[in-house]
Order: C-alpha cells, then sequence, then structure tokens
C-alpha cells in the first residue's frame, strides 16, 4: 500500500490529503452509503477481527481495577471497555521503519502523508456515546484520549495531534457505533497554527493568554452555558455553526496531558451534560467536535486548550466555500439560552 | 427589520454573518426543510407575488429580442426568460438611505452585514438546470451575471461580489427551481484576499500571472478535462473537493465584465458541457460553484477569474472542521479522466 499524499494548493497555504490507499473511483459516489447495521457492526465485540490489532485495550484486572492490555500473537481479546486501533482507511501512515526521522520536502507542493490515523472505539455499548454512556466509562475515554495523544506527540516525526469525533451519518460517521478518530499529523496544521499565532500576538500585547481573557469575559456573558469546578462551557461570540459551544479548562493549561484525576473527571462530566442536553433539545442531531490543543512547549504559556462542538444543523455551500465568510442563522446568545436549560436539566436527571 | 451582524472570530480573521434578519429558533433545526414542490414553487411563473420586485428582467421584445423590462407600480410581470430579485432571507442588506458611504467600524468584532443578496431564477422552466438548459437560455444566464456584477459592483459600500450556485438538497438549494444566488459584501472575503495576495508575490517574483501559468501547465497534464476556444477546463492540482473543476479563461482575464459577445457564448456552452457531464457521470449530483473575480483596479493585472465548481460528495467532519486540513478520497487526476469522458460524451450528444 502506497503513503498518501499531502498536496499544497496552488496559492493558498491550504494541504489536502490525496487519500490514494483509501481511494474511490468517482462512479462509486453515485449511492450514498448506509451506516453499518449493528449486527454486522465491525466495531462491536466479537468483531475484533474485522480490525487491526489494538494500540490501546482497556480491560478490568483481576483486582476490579482498570489496566492497559494488548492483543498478542493474533488473538483478539473481547473483554475490553475502551479499544483504540489504526484506521483501516488511514488518511496519515506512519513511516517505514529506518524513516522515523524529519522528511526531506523536495517539492514544496508535495509530501508523503506520514503520521498516524487510530479509531478509538468508545464502548462496548454499540450505542455508548457521550451524551448517553455512564460517567465511568468516559472517564476512560477521556483517559484513552490522553494516552494515546502522550504516545503519539512523542513520535519524532508527529508535530501534531488532531482528537475529534463524528456524530451521526450527516456529520461524516459512516459508523454508528460510539467511537472517536485521532490524527497525527507531520506539520501544525492551518487552523491550529492561526490560532497559535492570534494567540502569541495578543500575549505579547496583554502579558496574558487571550483564552484566559475570553473566558472570563464570556462567563458573564448571555453566552455562558454551564460550568463545574475545572470546565467553563460557553457558545463562543462568532459562532460559525448553529448551537456551537467550546468546553474550555478554567484554569490556564495548554494541553490535556496535564490534566489531573479530578480535572479528568470533570470533563467527563462536561461532555456528558453538555452533549446529553444537546441530544435532549434536537432529538440526537449530528455533530463534531475537536480538541484544540498547544502544539509545543513554546506555545504552552499562551494557548490554551479546548474543546470545540459544531452541532451539523447548516450546510455550507457556495457561498462559504468560494469566500470563507459564513453565514449563522442562530445567535450564540440564543444558542446558549437553549443550551444552559437543556444542560441543567439534563443535570438534574442525571442527580450530578 | 434590524440589519445583520458581521462577527470577527476572537483569534481569527474569520467573519460571520449572524443572521438576526433570518433567525431562527434552535429547536427549529429539529426537523429537515423539505424543498418546495414545483407546484408552490415562488420561483416558478406566475408566483411573482410571492418574491420582491424584480432587480432585472429579461423579456422577449417585440422584435424578438430580449431586453431589460422592470416590475412598475405594483404589477409582476410573468412573461420572463431572467428573473433577478432581493433575497427575501438576506445575509447582507442595503444601507438605509443616506448611509450609502464608507460605515465607520467603531467595534472592530462587529459591524453591521450592509450589502446585498440577490437571487438570479435563470429560466422558467423549473427544472432548466445548466446541465440541461438549452444554450439560448444559458447565454441569458451568463448575461445576467454580468449585469448584476456591473451593478453591484458601483454601489459605493461594495467592495466584492461572489456569485454562486448551489445545486441539490444536501449542496444547501432550499428550493429546487433553477437559480444562482449573488452576495455584494462590503470586504473582500478572506478566501478571496489570500488568493490575490498569493497572486500578487507570484507575479512580484516571475513578472506574470499566476493562474496564467498554471493553465498553460495544467492544459498539458492529467488534470484536463475540456476547452474550446475562449475556456480551459481541469481538475486542481490540490483539489478539496472529489470530482472538483475550474473553469478559466485562456486568455488572461480578471473579471467577467472584460467578456466580449463570442466569449460569453463558450462560457455558456463549457457549462453546458461540464455540468452535463457531471450529471450524466453521477445522476445528477449536488454541487456548488462560485465565480472568484478580481475585486479590484489594481488586483487586475495579476488576478485571473474562474470558476470553481465543487461537487459535495463527501463530508467536512471534525477534522477539517477542526483543522482546516481537507481529505479528498479522489485523485484530481482520476476525477479529470472520468470527467474528460463524461464532457466529451456529452458534446457529442449535443452536436457541438
Amino acid at each position: 500500500m502506497s503513503l498518501n499524499e499531502m498536496r499544497r494548493d496552488y496559492l493558498l497555504d491550504r494541504w489536502v490529503v490525496i487519500a490514494t490507499s483509501r481511494k474511490k473511483r468517482p462512479t462509486d459516489f453515485v449511492k450514498k452509503q448506509e451506516p453499518a447495521k449493528a449486527g454486522s457492526c465491525p466495531f462491536c465485540p466479537g468483531n475484533e477481527s474485522m480490525t487491526p490489532a489494538a494500540e490501546l485495550l482497556y480491560v478490568r484486572g483481576k483486582g476490579g481495577g482498570i489496566k492497559n492490555a494488548r492483543d498478542k500473537d493474533g488473538v483478539r481479546r473481547k473483554d475490553w471497555l475502551v479499544r483504540c486501533f489504526p484506521n483501516l482507511f488511514a488518511a496519515f501512515s506512519p513511516p517505514k521503519e529506518g524513516h522515523e526521522k524529519d522528511r526531506i520536502k523536495e517539492n514544496p507542493f508535495l509530501f508523503e502523508a506520514v503520521g498516524h490515523h487510530e479509531v478509538i472505539v468508545e464502548s462496548p455499548c454499540h450505542d455508548g456515546h457521550p451524551g448517553v454512556a455512564g460517567l465511568g466509562q468516559l472517564n476512560l475515554v477521556v483517559d484513552a484520549y490522553v494516552d494515546r495523544l502522550e504516545a503519539l506527540s512523542s513520535k519524532p516525526y508527529v508535530k501534531y495531534v488532531s482528537i475529534f469525533r463524528n456524530h451521526g451519518l450527516e456529520a461524516g460517521a459512516s459508523l454508528s457505533h460510539a467511537h472517536s478518530q485521532i490524527i497525527a499529523t507531520p506539520f501544525v496544521p492551518r487552523t491550529v497554527n492561526e490560532e497559535i499565532g492570534a494567540s502569541r500576538r495578543f500575549w505579547k500585547r496583554n502579558h496574558e493568554c487571550a483564552l484566559c481573557s475570553i473566558l472570563e469575559r464570556e462567563r458573564k456573558s448571555p453566552r455562558f452555558v454551564w460550568e463545574n469546578d475545572s470546565f467553563s462551557v460557553f457558545a463562543p461570540w462568532a459562532s460559525v455553526n448553529p448551537l456551537e459551544f467550546w468546553i474550555l479548562p478554567r484554569k490556564h493549561q495548554a494541553s490535556p496531558l496535564e490534566m489531573k484525576r479530578k480535572q479528568k473527571e470533570d470533563l467527563a462530566v462536561a461532555l456528558r451534560v453538555c452533549l446529553g442536553g444537546l441530544r435532549g433539545l434536537l432529538n440526537d442531531p449530528p455533530y463534531n467536535y475537536g480538541l484544540h490543543i498547544a502544539p509545543s512547549e513554546e506555545s504552552s504559556e499562551y494557548y490554551h486548550w479546548h474543546v470545540e462542538v459544531y452541532p451539523k444543523l447548516a450546510i455550507w455551500a457556495g457561498f462559504e466555500k468560494s469566500t470563507g465568510i459564513y453565514i449563522n442563522t442562530v445567535t450564540p446568545e440564543d444558542a446558549a439560552q437553549s443550551l444552559k436549560e437543556a444542560a441543567e436539566k439534563e443535570q438534574k436527571t442525571l442527580k450530578l
């Protein structure tokens, strides 16, 4: 299998993965893909042989505690609670052995898509999505994010680790079993780079972290949604998506790698309450979320990691795609009001 | 009706229109919108009273020629061939009288969404889309683009005119009657600005237009699709969308306003052949297209106007939205091969 290509746009600093390894014929698009039925789901327990050997495998140990086990000698364990493995249709793939060092770019418009692309199956339960899952299970998902982030960040050719979740067919989830994905890239992506640059400028001017300052203001604004000891949630001022919300650590923190146990548990609660609230509000709508993380030691002073949640309620059409301007038909203030009520209701039901 | 707001992102040079005038409640998203049935279509002849008075109204004159008529005294003409009017759910609206000059920006994160948002109904025939329409009708669509571009560019508060088309529900067309849209903005959009900047740098370095140089190379590459006397079509090297293709004037030209009659007719043919080919290839798939135009006299030396066509065959999910990196599962070379065969077949059928 050949490595995918990264191609740079003629004019823009915009890169695209030409995914030759998951390549389709143009006519493959004639019919819409249906989500797999639960019975034949490759992510359900018992079907482990349909996916590669695990990179991470949380199982219950003899004493009742959780430990990270391994698939061995071609045998796949079936008693897992969270299972992470390379995506069969990887956009980025590890370098061949002996080629782990920084790759030489000979053509500024083209290089190999070296990196990693993994699937985290969040639960043995097909429908164990974070809006309905138990907190114990969600704690394991958060642990898995941190574990894989740590493992992938340490590779010499990895410059950024993107952790994200697609929920629902319309939001790009081709399989409906509860899962997240991780893509590790050999460069810092454009959007993160822009955020880092703007945060650095703010920090030089104001001697404080931009998102710390924004958070302090938004907590007291009509865009505030919810918070617990460790995380605050608000609908951002210039939300690009209807009902968009962000989950931020209340104290400055550059990366999820810095979280202590209590903070990890609080993140699981924030995800459960807010995504459960969204689910209740709009009858389980499709959504995407992504973690934005400081990519380097240098940026850790001024970049504040967070989760951005984008409900998929509108279609980006000709105008958005041609101009980079977005039209949002729900004001962030209205969005926050609805999300706030929904989160409070969800929290009450959970008796937290 | 209050004007919409333009909001700037906290960190990024990214703007979003908060469309208070077409504002929805969050719960409006629970059910998916269905396209209007042809019988009740507000764009069909006879239903003109369902839309505002026309800004442009092509009708057949007594001698058989086409002229631009007017709706008068509250009476709407029904004998039109192309009809353009303000979008009832406008993202950008004209300033109040006496406020036509440059608006003062008091808050760098907020200003009024002053401008225009119009609908061009391309045909009295509900299904008269460019992939199936007659060339005579398509010539009128091209004329209408140029006429409205000229009229809107001349407004003192307009800095850019975006002409685009959404085809199919999945590509954001909430009404299925053949139509394009025009949005005139009080600033040059981010994507156009980036293209202009990169083109200027190329021009300073190489003393030629970047797209002239790219076109010369791509015409002889496996990404070439089709051409006639005035326009060349190719699948761009770093296509972000599967089956993406661009239509470029073969000779340097900054804006559609510079087109002569023969060139306009050749554009109509290029649209008919390529969009008809795409339709034949993938059974009428959804798509978006947008015109990219030099916004100023200054940029006309180095910016080359063109049409970018984006078939809507993939979903931009958590990774794309969080990182600004796109994964395309069709190589532009494969796309071009399929599009080339489809366009040649279409041209044969048309006996051009």
